[in-house]
């Protein structure tokens, strides 16, 4: 299943006095993931019930290459500083059905 | 809002016993959902820690295309055949942001 296409759901809920910092923080994550390597699409969506929570769709060529992501600079930058600004986070890993 | 796209991320959770009927029911709602107005996409996934668990990932024209689909022929086929199967649906509406 390894080489297989992976597609991520990541639910992120942020606390509600940091919804404009977190929102902020993952629109800038988009730019330098779309140029990754084996990044099919990296989609950010707003809840219209919840407006704390966030929804990452993506779908990567591989597991690896998700784990690279994982690790990259963008990524670190964004933990970082959106420290403490995060009330939970989902993450679900699937594959499509055809 | 209601005249944007409307992402809808729907999970669907089978019951154990029930997981392979479960899973042809929902895959025979994808050829008729794709010929509906208003149907951007309709991509269902099958989770790889869960396989009891199922979430379609739909983009629609707007809000009021998607309420159609939920009174549509196969949406109410597909209620009467899977009764019983379903452990649990959590549905969230969405927009994308760019």
């Amino acid at each position: 299943m390894s080489n297989q296409t992976l597609t991520v759901v990541a639910k992120i809920e942020a606390k509600t006095n940091h919804l404009e910092a977190l929102r902020k923080g993952l629109i800038r994550l988009i730019i330098p993931t779309l140029a990754e390597n084996g990044c099919i699409n990296y989609d950010l969506h707003q809840d219209h019930n919840n407006e704390n929570s966030f929804l990452f769709y993506e779908n990567w060529e591989s597991r690896s290459h998700w784990e690279d992501h994982n690790v990259s600079f963008h990524i670190k930058a964004f933990q970082q500083a959106t420290e403490g600004m995060i009330e939970k986070v989902e993450i679900f890993e699937m594959h499509k059905i055809d």
